[in-house]
Formats: structure tokens, C-alpha cells, sequence
């Protein structure tokens, strides 16, 4: 069955000229567009405008219009003939700090025609947000900055369109989904202040801007949609994920996490959305041993551990001999580590069982993971006591952040029916491991549920619904934000969650501690 | 006494930023500025909110705001510190056909403070509206149409700002008032259509545009309000001279009148209004006569006519030499020579009373109004038989477009409490003279009242006035347009129309007919 168009595309008859009615061009279609869409106004650019008089005079008074919504008005993004038009396409962006991920929508279909990533060309300038905002302050840096991602997006946006045979002039329509400070650097806007005390960005809600206004190199028509932010710590890419999860549409209540660098969360349901977000540091997402790294060819992501003979059975994506380690397998590892009893509940590395895995370099304790003769570095791979204390820290401000969150509203975690994880990261965490090691609570395994990268799939939602336009500004409304910098509770609960899998064990039945 | 600032000029302070409350900058201001102007939305330009965060942290959150709006919407223009900020100035333009008129206005003191006028640069291509679009078909035609009056404008902006010591980019409102062929050429839309059966603009609301848009080079964030149109041949000059006569705003009926190369014409009250425009030809403004040309040093402006002795008493502008007739002295002109007896209810030249003033040149009879010995340019002054011919279709177009508009509506013209007479043009008219031809009806001379030139007038008031900007819309809206092409008595009214003053001499009562 063919999905119906997005309800941006319109095909219209425009009522005839005449003496006894000379009513202009422009008003002829405003009034056609009016009824049909049920809109107090529709906007048309005077270059679109320019374009009218001779359209409407070819086709007879029918053409077929391209819109986009913002807010109560509707603003008139292309004029075509009314059989087989130029397509009319949209682009999602899940404007990640490190990666930057495109959808290509064909909006009559309502069908994925394209997917494109790259890394986000402002890793030249640093490789987390905080480099690249004091890199702003430096003469000329943030144009700099700004100058990288819009590039970096219009070779993508040609590339996409390239491969599926269209025009980057036929896309009418893109949304934007990022954290608050990648949303100000996107769009050219002083992120100065987002990261000093009070933690004010230029912007809560940006709208709907002009691509051209912002440089994105599509229909000269075309509208952005730019995700609205709830605060520094708070983006446009939750909104979008929650927009997606549905979380904002449930009868009961459910948490959606997304697990990085930073541990961003929100629970609520159709009536309620509670957030916060908090530093989860860079550990969760492999990022703090000198082993870690993104996911590829030759990275462990996933480990296990025989109890009784500590043999390690490592997977590495494509099954190559092994350059590293993600996110996901260390969450596996350390869950291994601690069930196989080579890491303590303090998740210090106990020299009994890990015997001759155990090394001693620059006064730091190491295990080797994957001794030199098997790694694809020639070097052993190891992990530090150092790398250790680092992800004891970062589960713990993770679910610390849950319970806070959860006690904020007098729930209890397990009292969650759906416990949503985005992000590419969180899709491959195994929940079992996670759980293990006291970083997501001690929920029956089919109560989690991975939705991938929810802020790439809440954009493209943005691109094909037409509810999805005012769902975001409901949403966005809704949020009450959880500030835990100024929460005097947050510090205990997270010295309590600095074991594993925590100090009262009775939280985590499932767990077979050793 | 200082009148009050424009409304578009407000001073705001900002809610001071916390942790407990991290609202962004822009989302502070707007809460401000919608409290300050119970607006329902403000649209910040985005390079206008990349200066908004430094300004705000320099000025302690209290800053001046330019504004203007758009219907409901209102739009920022413009940010300073509130104290001794740049000037906000503001441009009215009267968009002409052959001349441009400027009016630079300080939106603080809501003073005028420069005007400026020059010839519309599109005379280069053809001197009237039909020669221009005709040339608008050719190729680039248009642009070259638009670029012309574009450029003019820019170089008039830069000279009546240079003279009040102001920079353009001090200038963040313009409102724009012309025929809709003016318009459609100055918005570089397609005239095509205005010309050719059914008459069909483009656009009937232009609405409210982005100077930058239309290549106006004032501040990048200033706004141009483009009067609106009720179809191609009554044009947003006369919703510009109707708002500023007030005829809108009466209990009572009146009419307003401009008298050009068409005769526009405009009926109405606070309750309803009713307008119709018809082509009266050149005649009215002098310019068909051979010797008929605009205002001008030398040119006769006043003519009288000793009933007795037939001798001319003419007046020149700076009482030179004669070097041609201008329209209002053609009316006098035409008057004299009726009640002197020297041409006849026909309008024809009577030969016994025209004696040796009579010439027969190329087969036609002129009447010499200036010997050669006495003009300026060495050789006789003559109004040709043909040029009367025209004079008198004029009027009795001018007379009839009255008459109709009256009856439509059950009215008498001499029941007109106030008659507004429009245009420079209009302002030179004798009344008494138009009155004797039958080009006005015969009321009583005080209900004429000359209101200059009220297309400038009317377009600086939206520059001042908040109000007005509703107002103009109201009136668009209200207006009911009388199509005369299609009115099957308009001829019978007009033939009647075509005798001096009029076929029912009744109407005429204060006329001494000879």
C-alpha cells in the first residue's frame, strides 16, 4: 500500500480570473490554500511569487504546492505543474558533536530515499563541545566553526541527493535535530554563555528559518525546521528522540534515556515529561581508556567471561583480529570482570584472580585484555585501574540521574513499564551487562527497549507529519527541566551508586554477585 | 510640545537569567516585548539574534527595540542600548509613475526630517505605465525595470539621509505607495496580466517584505510595507491617500479624487466605500496639447479671460516668459474660453468670437493663446481644436466616473458634504474652473478641499501611526470596486457628459453660460 503524501505536498485549483472577479494571482492561491489547508495565513517569498503568474497561466490555473508549517502559518516552499512534477523531498539531520547523521525523505512517498553520515568537521577544531565553544571565543572562531558544519552539510546534502537521483534544488524542506550547543553553532549563534554559569543559550526555541538564511544549499524556498532546546543541557535531539519514542503520547508512565557522554533522560507520559541531563563522562561511550574508540572493524563489542577458568571469548565487528574496544564492550567487560570476581564491588581489579593478566606501568595498574601476540596493534591491549574508576564514575551518574529523576516524581524505577534507550550507542549495550554493573536498573530484559538513533528518526517524523510540527512545541512545553547542578541529594545517591552494582544490593535481585 | 515616540521604538528590560530560570536570551525578550506590545508573535531575524547576547550582557538586560508590524505579527528591526542608541528613521515613498517623492521620518520625535523626489528612472524606457510593461516582455525587460527603480531609490535613500545627517542603516521601516503597475515593476513581478483582459495583478498584498529581499539598502532587519491593491487599476496610492484624508474614519459620506492620467475616485464612509478608476487620458494634466507640459518655471498655471474685450491674462510660474500650459491652466484655460463665448457647448472654437487669435495650421483650427513675439520659445502658443477634442473627453470621463459612483450608491453628488481633492495636480486645480467645463460637479466651494499629495501623506502615516497599519487593511477590505468596463451606462452618462458644462445645464447652476 502506498503511504499518502506528506501533508506538505497539495495539488490546488485556483478559482478562474475574470472581469467580474479580478482578484490578483497571489490572493487566488492564497485563497485555495486557506481552504484546503484550514490556515490563517500562508507565506510566499516574493521570488516564489515571481514565479506564479506564468505557472498558473501554463497549467490552467492548477498547480501543485509544497509546504511546510510554522506554527499557525503555513509558508508555500515550491510551485510545480500538477503531473509529474519535480520531486519534493526533505532532509532529517541528527547534528551529532561527533557524527553527523542525513535522511533523505521523498515527501509524495513518504519513503527513506537516502541515508548519509559523516563526522562532524568541527572535530578539527576539538573533539568535544566544550573546545569548540572556547574555540568560538577566539577572533573569527565561530564563524569558523559555523562556516565547517554548514559545508560539511551542503557536500552531504549534495551527496545524498546525488545518489538518489535528485536535485539538492528539490529539497523543500529540512529539520534539524542537535544538542543546544552543535544547534548554536549550526545556526552562527554566540555559544558563550551556554557553558558559564547561568547556563543561558542565545536561543530556546530557533523555529522555522530560511536555508538560505542559514547557507544550506537546497530550494531557495526551502524552509528549516531547527529542533527547540529546553535548555544548555537539554536539545533539540531529546525532543526530536521523544518525539519519536511516543513517550509524550502514553497512558503510563516510561523513562527514554540516551546514553553518552552526557546522560540525558526524561520520564513522563501523555500528561507530564520530567528531564535532566547530567555529565556522564566520556567512559560509557569508550571513550576514556587508551583502548577505547568508536565502533569498527576490529573493535570488541562484545566480551565474556568464563567464571571458573577466566578465559576471555572477545567478538570484534567483522571478526578481525582486535584493534580496541567501544562503548558497549566495556560495559560487557567490567560486567564480566565483576561476575567473574577480577573486579571488586569497588571495581578495583582484584590481583588474586586476575593473575598474570595483571601488569604494572606508570605506577598504574593494568589489565590485559588482549596480550600483544593476538592483537592487531602488535602492543597489549589493556585496561587501567584508572580507566576502571572512570566508568565506575560515569555508571554512577547514570543511574543516579535515573533515580533522581524517577524519586523527583515519587517513582520507583522498577514501577517503569518501557524503558526506552537511544541512541546508536545504547542499541547495542547489552541490557544484562548494564544491569550488572549497577548502570540501568534491575528491569525484566523485555522492559528495555532500543530505539536507535531516535533523534535522527524524530527529525525525519518532522519531515512526514504534520501533528509531529505541534507535537514538538507541546512537547517542548511540557518538559519540566530537572536542574541537578543546584539538587543538594544528587551527591549522596551518587556515592551510593559508586559500587556495583550498588551499595544496597537488594535493588539488583537479577545480579549473581560473586 | 514633543509628540510621543513611534510605536515601533520600545525600551524593554529583560528578566534577569538564573539557574533557577535559564531561559535563553531570545525567548526573554520575546516574553518582554509580548507583555510591552500584548503581541501574539515577534520574528527575530537570525543575524539580528546573533547580536542580541553581548548587547543584552553589555546593557544589563535592558535594551531599545525597533519594530514594526505585520497584521498580527510583529517584527524586530532593530536592537541598540536604550541610552542615546542610533537614530530609527523611517522613509515614506510615493511611488509615482513619473515622479518618486521621499519623506524621511524620525520614528523618536516622529518628525519629518528630509524629502526628497526625482524623476522615476523607467521614463528612460517609456513614459507611461503601457510602454513600460510592453517593454517588461522583452528579454530582461523586467529586470531592467526593476534594477532602474531600485537603484533610484537607493541613491534617493542615500541623499535625503546623507542631508539630515543619518546613515541608511539607520532607516529600519519604509512604507511603499503606488499604482499597482509601479508596485508590481518595484517588486519585479510580472506586469503582463495588469494590462491584458481580465486585468489580473499578481499580488493584491504585498504585504509587509525584507528590504534586503527587495534590494533596498537600508539596515539589513528593515521591513517595507507595500500599500496593498484592489486590482490593476486602483492602486495602493489611493489606499495611502484614502487613509490619509480619513474618508474611512466619517460618519458622513465624501469623496476623494485624484486626478490624473486616470481618474480615480473613491465614495464612502466609516460604514462602506466605493471605488472606480477609468482612464481620463493625459488631457487633465496638460500633457496631450502640443504646448501642455508639467509645472514648471514659465509655464502658465492661470489663465483669465475678459468676458468683454476677450483679452488673456495669463500667470506664469515665477512670472517668466511663457513657455507652455500646464494642466490646471488648461482647465482655466478651457473655462475662460467657454464663458467667454470662444468655444462652444461642443467645445468646438468659435470663429467670429476667436477673431485673429484663430489659426488654421495642418487642417486644423488653433487658437493662438501666446503670440509668437511674446512667448518664451519664439513661437506661438496654440491649443489645436484636437487638443479641445481631448480636453473635453477628458472631463466628461472625470465627470461621469463621478456620476457613476455617486449612483451607485443612490446618492447625488451635491448631497457630498466634502469633496478631497488629491494629487499635486489636484491641489492647482481652480475649482470654480473645473466646475465651469463640468469636469466637478457644482458645489459650493468650501466642500472642496485640496489634500496634497496623500499617496506620501497616507504612506507616512504607517511610518507613525500603529493604527495605521490596520487601518490600511480595513480599507482594502471594505472597499467595493466599481468595474466601469463592464458598467453598460457609463456610455449614455459619458456622451451626456461630453458638452459644456453638461447636456442638463440644470446641474450647473452657478455656471453663467453665455
Amino acid at each position: 500500500m502506498t503511504p499518502p503524501p506528506a501533508p506538505w505536498i497539495r495539488c490546488v485549483g485556483l478559482s478562474a480570473p475574470s472581469l467580474k472577479d479580478n482578484t490578483a494571482d497571489a490572493e487566488r492561491l492564497l485563497a485555495a490554500l486557506k481552504k484546503e489547508l484550514t490556515a490563517e495565513a500562508v507565506d510566499i517569498d516574493l521570488d516564489l511569487l515571481k514565479q506564479l503568474p506564468l505557472l498558473l497561466r501554463k497549467t490552467g490555473d492548477r498547480i501543485r504546492c509544497t509546504l511546510f508549517r510554522d506554527r499557525r502559518r503555513w509558508v508555500l516552499t515550491g510551485i510545480d505543474v500538477p503531473e509529474a512534477p519535480r520531486p519534493a523531498a526533505g532532509i532529517a539531520v541528527d547534528l551529532g558533536t561527533t557524527r553527523v547523521v542525513l535522511q533523505l525523505v521523498d515527501l509524495a512517498s513518504r519513503r527513506v530515499i537516502g541515508e548519509h553520515a559523516f563526522d562532524n568537521p568541527q572535530i578539527a577544531i576539538g573533539p568535544d563541545v566544550l573546545s569548540r565553544i572556547h574555540h568560538a571565543d577566539s577572533p573569527g572562531g565561530l564563524t569558523e566553526l559555523n562556516d565547517l558544519i554548514i559545508d560539511g552539510l551542503n557536500a552531504a546534502v549534495g551527496e545524498v541527493c546525488r545518489r538518489a537521483g535528485i536535485e539538492p534544488h528539490d529539497v523543500c524542506v529540512v529539520s534539524v535535530a542537535g544538542n543546544t550547543s552543535m544547534t548554536h553553532l549550526f545556526l552562527g549563534l554566540e555559544p558563550r554563555w551556554i557553558i558559564r554559569e547561568p547556563y543561558i543559550p542565545v536561543v530556546n526555541r530557533p523555529g522555522v528559518l530560511r536555508a538560505a538564511d542559514l547557507g544550506i544549499r537546497v530550494s531557495p524556498f526551502a524552509r528549516v525546521l531547527v529542533f527547540p532546546n529546553i535548555g544548555s543541557y537539554f536539545g533539540g535531539d531529546l525532543i526530536a528522540g521523544i518525539l519519536f519514542s511516543g513517550l509524550h503520547r502514553r497512558r503510563d508512565p516510561a523513562i527514554l534515556v540516551d546514553v553518552g557522554t552526557n546522560a540525558e533522560a526524561v520520564l513522563g507520559n501523555q500528561d507530564w515529561l520530567i528531564g535532566c541531563a547530567g555529565a556522564a563522562g566520556p567512559a560509557l561511550e569508550g571513550g576514556v581508556s587508551r583502548i577505547g574508540m568508536m565502533a569498527g572493524p576490529g573493535v570488541i563489542d562484545r566480551v565474556a567471561i568464563d567464571p571458573v577458568g577466566r578465559r576471555f571469548d572477545l567478538h570484534t565487528i567483522e571478526e578481525l583480529p582486535p584493534i580496541g574496544i567501544c562503548g558497549s564492550g566495556v560495559i560487557d567487560l567490567a560486567a564480566q570482570l565483576f561476575l567473574a570476581g577480577m573486579i571488586d564491588v569497588r571495581g578495583k581489579l582484584v590481583s588474586a584472580a586476575c593473575g598474570d593478566r595483571l601488569r604494572v606501568a606508570e605506577d598504574l595498574r593494568h589489565l590485559v585484555v588482549v596480550p600483544a601476540e593476538q592483537s592487531a596493534t602488535g602492543q597489549d591491549l589493556t585496561l587501567s585501574q584508572a580507566d576502571l574508576d572512570s566508568l565506575i564514575r560515569s555508571k554512577a551518574a547514570m543511574y543516579t540521574i535515573l533515580e533522581t529523576i524517577a524519586m523527583t516524581v515519587g517513582l520507583e524505577l522498577r514501577e517503569l513499564a518501557t524503558f526506552y534507550v537511544a541512541g546508536t550507542f545504547g542499541c547495542f549495550i547489552n541490557p544484562r551487562s548494564a544491569i550488572a554493573i549497577g548502570m540501568l536498573p534491575d528491569l525484566p530484559l523485555e522492559r528495555y527497549v532500543p530505539i536507535g538513533n531516535s533523534s535522527l528518526q524524530g527529525a525525519a517524523l518532522a519531515l512526514t507529519s504534520e501533528t509531529a510540527v505541534d507535537e514538538i512545541d507541546r512537547i517542548r512545553d511540557r518538559i519540566t527541566y530537572l536542574e541537578l547542578n543546584v539538587n543538594s541529594d544528587f551527591m549522596n545517591r551518587f556515592s551510593a551508586a559508586k559500587f556495583l552494582p550498588h551499595t544496597d544490593v537488594g535493588r539488583f535481585p537479577s545480579v549473581k554477585i560473586p
